[in-house]
């Protein structure tokens, strides 16, 4: 706790306090509205409710809601160009795949999504609440964060 | 000038510290390569070079070097998913054009920059220097600020 004298000591600079607080937000707080489609959906149904949608990753679950996958414009801009049949092939054959996929829970950080989004090489991440069910662990869909996000968050930082 | 004796006053809080860090940051500092094409490539061939480059946004320049225009995943998508035949159609046809393109320059800050892709919705900004010729102002493109510029430079922020 700080002295309520008017003044604090510098033991903490600049840098530090800027990565304190990037590294205290948390995903619950910033996380945004996941869409969400079935595995069957065909390719093309997938590209138009991306465009309705305004989004740049749709996520791919289960008849119970649960997380199997994730498709980004970057998928769907490969396959559009092929010769295939976008009306017949569903998502789950281009998507990336659990256990493949890069999650984060609400209890990490803004600074831990950042991170794994600029590692993993991705632009999305799903926002996961773990829940078991017939005996296996699920995972629930409950967010994303996406360098949009990350972006606006950065632009709040400067906000005075 | 903060006093030296090993603290300063607090009339400067944290949140207007931070907000003065990411307000110092200029977009010299963080910009990325641009990948720029020319007016005449096919969408075709502007998608082949997206992938190889591994780029979400190119640049479109004309002759002389200058940028005419800006064309992104999401345009190359909702071209590649009609009826066009994409091997034949130039980039010009769907790039987003001059004068309507959103630049950023190296004095801006990187806050200026996150807030431009937030307002006007776009992934990446072209950093532009501003150039006479024929008595023209013509910009050419020296770098580019995008949603992973800026996420990258957050994970930095966060970083101790």
């Amino acid at each position: 706790a700080r002295p309520r004298v008017g003044y604090f000591f510098a033991g903490k600079n600049t840098k530090s306090l800027l990565a304190e607080k990037v590294r205290s937000i948390k995903v619950s707080e910033i996380k945004a509205v996941p869409v969400v489609i079935k595995e069957e959906t065909s390719v093309y149904d997938a590209i138009v409710t991306l465009f309705l949608e305004d989004v740049g990753t749709l996520f791919v679950v289960q008849e119970d809601g649960s997380l199997c996958g994730v498709v980004s414009r970057k998928d769907l801009l490969k396959i559009a160009i092929g010769n295939a049949d976008i009306r017949q092939i569903p998502v789950s054959v281009i998507m990336t795949r659990m256990p493949n996929l890069v999650t984060v829970t609400m209890e990490e950080s803004a600074f831990d999504a950042a991170r794994k989004i600029v590692e993993h090489q991705v632009d999305a991440l799903p926002v996961v609440k773990l829940k078991e069910a017939e005996g296996k662990v699920k995972y629930e869909v409950v967010g994303k964060v996406t360098k949009t996000t990350i972006t606006k968050l950065f632009v709040e930082l400067g906000r005075v």
